[in-house]
């Protein structure tokens, strides 16, 4: 099932996307997604409303280095010296489908990063890797956007993966957790600068360092995980530098895609 | 004015405390602090109740490396060659005062640190340095657990001060910003381990590197601030490990004293 949510003309909703396209229909729940979903009996097409953001959540946890390719071309070292690691994006940098990203003149070298991102459907701690499973909600994509400038300079990555609007996700959350083989999905990122559309990104979860179940017990042996948090499972190489005007598209199959313009803040 | 959370025998309720020690009275206030406070005219003695962490944040911000001194002690490196970093500190590390800070078996080396926070009164984005107090509703204490092995092991700090527990805030907020001189305030830590109590942080917050209003400058320029965020503003030196069965207190004169036992997770 897909559970987006949407901006009508009557405000904001949950509801439950069938079909494909902008004929697909927007059937609105009642309260969220966490409790089997009942149907209000309104419905809007796609096409006639606004995707927003499917989930805020309460916080967004990332584990960082978790693609061997990616750690060689942005840490110019081996995976095997550094290791994977755990950073917090803030929730006010959230924002949806469509939306743009916002580039302050400070953050210079901003990039894209596409990843897998997994949201927590119960409250949870100590959980085992094999029981991932029985606390996520479903899959989503989220945009991982980083100033690689400040990223470096600063030491931590707040700031750099911290700005308003540098963290886009969506376009929903698919809950069907069986249609999708995660240690064999293509993660893809198409830039489009000055009209001409390049496929930057084009990687395969099979690279991922720690799994999901693995990521999922190495955070919550520390943290709580709350209903609606966001786990960022790390990106693949292929990132690269964005600029005003652009556009930046994430898709991952089975998941759908993930488009945002970028704009100087 | 002083804003608490308090558990009482009919739930958790905001007050505002006023008077001293255990006969100081909690006024239970309808809704936020956000406004101006409605009494509903329950009260209680503090001694009866217990104090909760004074907000439940939506994000804290904090600021590394911010005390030249401190900055001398844990990286060995002098602060200019070190400037103020921002990391996050997830919402759900957050305790109040006298519950205890729970070390897991593979967080060693944990560390208090005993600092002057803010919490924000109301959503704000590229506030100028002059203009912090427009945002501030007032001041609080937090104590910002680390484990400074897994600090110095992630590299990022996520992990190592977003453990649950390693967040303690309180006892209270305090509102009246013109009571506290913010250049010239004493911060101190007091250690009781085997039942013998040292002060081990005794400094000053005009030991910052970057004031209060360049700190909101500083995150404002790049993160919207949203009422309840707390914004830590750095430790000075004298930090030191503590151990299950220890007690740790910071005070902060104008403010209060935060004070949690230590215990293995």
């Amino acid at each position: 099932m897909r559970f987006g949510r949407i901006a009508t003309p009557e405000g904001m909703a949950f509801c439950v996307v069938e079909g494909e396209g902008d004929d697909a229909l927007c059937r609105q729940i009642e309260g969220t997604p966490f409790t089997e979903p009942k149907f209000t009996g309104k419905e809007w097409k796609l096409g006639d409303v606004r995707l927003l953001a499917p989930m805020l959540p309460s916080k967004i946890v990332a584990i960082g280095r978790n693609y061997a390719d990616h750690v060689a071309e942005v840490f110019q070292k081996s995976a095997e010296h550094l290791p994977p690691t755990l950073f917090l994006k803030p929730p006010t940098a959230v924002i949806g489908p469509g939306a743009a990203i916002k580039i302050p003149d400070f953050a210079t070298k901003v990039e894209f990063e596409g990843e897998l991102a997994l949201v927590i459907g119960k409250p949870c701690k100590n959980v085992k890797a094999e029981d991932w499973k029985q606390v996520v909600l479903g899959f989503t994509i989220i945009n991982d956007v980083s100033s690689r400038d400040l990223q470096f300079a600063d030491g931590q990555w707040a700031r750099a993966k911290g700005i308003d609007t540098f963290a886009p996700v969506g376009p929903w959350i698919e809950t069907d957790l069986e249609s999708i083989d995660t240690s064999n999905l293509p993660i893809k990122a198409h830039l489009t600068h000055e009209g001409k559309t390049e496929t930057k990104q084009d990687s395969n979860s099979n690279q991922m360092i720690m799994n999901l179940g693995e990521i999922i017990e190495f955070i919550t042996a520390s943290m709580t995980l709350l209903p609606g948090d966001i786990i960022c499972t790390g990106s693949p190489a292929g990132t690269a530098a964005m600029f005003p005007g652009d556009f930046i598209e994430i898709e991952i199959p089975g998941i759908g895609k993930l488009g945002n313009p970028v704009e100087r803040a």
